[in-house]
């Protein structure tokens, strides 16, 4: 697979956020982890764990995880950076069979797993990515609990999902719980899980918390509203997906659609209809009410910049 | 789905085994565990667990968590409880995500979930329970540690099976390989786990762990021998897979075998050549050395059970 990888170069599309030194550091580290903890001796399970991983991708729950503990008083820890592996791993995971199920021939600005090593393997290494996330968390007690229901949530996000596409019943309260729990639940748990290894005092865990599932309801809307607009080669992956399948933010919004027509149709539709402005309305705001519940942490470079992180998700183009 | 599930009754394919009466009512709470545990709001997932789940199957990896136990001198718990269901689990996680690689219509006596759900549904639920198993465990503290390792083993080994397959390298040295990731490592955790839970003396853990290593290594052969010779609606699954594959035993073994061959041709060679005496032996010879590790524990009935479970191990038909 080398050839083929080296065809290919990482693309990183990262948020071009200024983190404070020390998590900067911090994020070099947990990149080193990752990297490290999904190595093994079956060549393929390592080869497209690294490809996948290698890519880059925004690394937005990581640093959600960083943020909130250094902006509660953490200096960082080896659970820290365990944690911060684990989140990216396990929304990699999730991706790797995404792509197996939504046929994405590219993501992260290289070809799917699926389409490389092809759907038994992608089957396996998003297996073998779940179970390097439980290898991550084994040893860290009571943190796992928390870590678990949002890793439950994200599956049954995705279920539902499928579900209401399969039964033609994407309402707007199914598009709510889907990426609550598919997106929203994981954000929450990145951000609580930083916030409580640096400090006892749960007023704080609890905001972090808040903070984290409204960016990730933010995140995930305008993800689908990029599914539509975005530039396929910014954006890294197959794009369109959502909208071919009937699903999405626009699905649930712009009833006009017609998942039969023809993907440009489709296309000049939504752009028509007033569904995008009002989804990146709704995203502002909920990134807004994101950010007010920061208000009660000490003021620090980490909490600029995940005042900043909040306001990129809604902005960015990618 | 309902009428489709009423239409197939379990099979209860549990070997007849005699249990001391403390462990039979142990199973009965690791199987209301079981239910209870893949219940959710997101029907798809409870109802495709819970079909394969209810169907039975030989529930051989929570008896060993329960008979190592109780051989130990414990007396039962939920922490004992929760490992018993979770290694089920993981099991039945890995078949769910075998039928959609396989094409597996026939699992457990009933159709597969991906026979009966599809694919995407397949894989999702095999997430489930992969996330379920991890809500089980999560607030087992360190015990989480040896169960990631055999979860990880399980997957490496289902991938070199893959991997030796498409490289037409299914020699005996990789076989043994494959078996010992993809069975034997979660009857060994099985075993273990059961003991930690009821006595800190690591000579009898360990004792347990090297019965149950070697019970699953048999326990794997004979499957590879009944996919070949077995019967079909004994099995309760679709048979011949390996074979048609060009992997398990006798593919590793019979060398005479051409998987371009017609099942039947496959099958009549393969009954002739010495492959499956020699196998049946080698499981032999792997039970009596498993059962030599039980030398040093306590006489007790549950010591009695584990030495019966190992020889049906290798004397099934199913």
């Amino acid at each position: 697979m080398t050839l083929q990888q080296s065809a290919h170069p990482p693309m990183m599309m990262q948020i071009p956020l200024k983190l404070p030194d020390a998590v900067q550091s911090a994020l070099g580290r947990v990149e080193d982890l990752i990297h490290q903890i999904v190595d093994s001796d079956v060549n393929v399970l390592r080869d497209a764990s690294r490809h996948i991983l290698a890519a880059g991708g925004k690394r937005i729950r990581p640093r959600l995880t960083l943020l909130s503990h250094f902006a509660v008083g953490g200096e960082g820890s080896d659970t820290l950076y365990r944690i911060a592996a684990a989140v990216e791993l396990v929304h990699t995971a999730s991706v790797v069979h995404d792509d197996i199920n939504d046929h994405g021939v590219l993501r992260r600005g290289r070809p799917s797993v699926n389409a490389l090593w092809g759907r038994t393997f992608a089957l396996l290494t998003g297996d073998f990515l779940f179970t390097k996330v439980y290898e991550l968390m084994a040893p860290l007690g009571d943190l796992n609990v928390p870590f678990a229901e949002a890793t439950i949530a994200l599956v049954e996000g995705e279920t539902l999902q499928a579900a209401a596409v399969k039964e033609n019943n994407f309402t707007r309260e199914v598009y709510y719980d889907i990426i609550a729990r598919k997106t929203a639940a994981l954000f929450r748990a990145s951000a609580y899980l930083g916030a409580v290894t640096a400090n006892d005092d749960m007023t704080y865990a609890d905001a972090l918390a808040n903070y984290g599932f409204n960016i990730g309801l933010a995140f995930q809307i305008v993800d689908d509203i990029l599914d539509v607009i975005g530039d396929e080669k910014k954006l890294g992956k197959t794009a369109g997906i959502d909208i071919e399948q009937g699903r999405g933010y626009t699905a649930a919004y712009a009833k006009a659609v017609d998942s039969s027509d023809p993907m440009e149709t489709i296309k000049r539709k939504v752009m028509n209809a007033d569904a995008l402005s009002e989804a990146r309305d709704k995203s502002r705001m909920l990134v807004d009410s994101a950010v007010a519940y920061l208000d009660l942490l000490p003021e620090s470079d980490a909490k600029i910049a995940l005042i900043d992180l909040a306001y990129q998700v809604v902005e960015r183009d990618f």
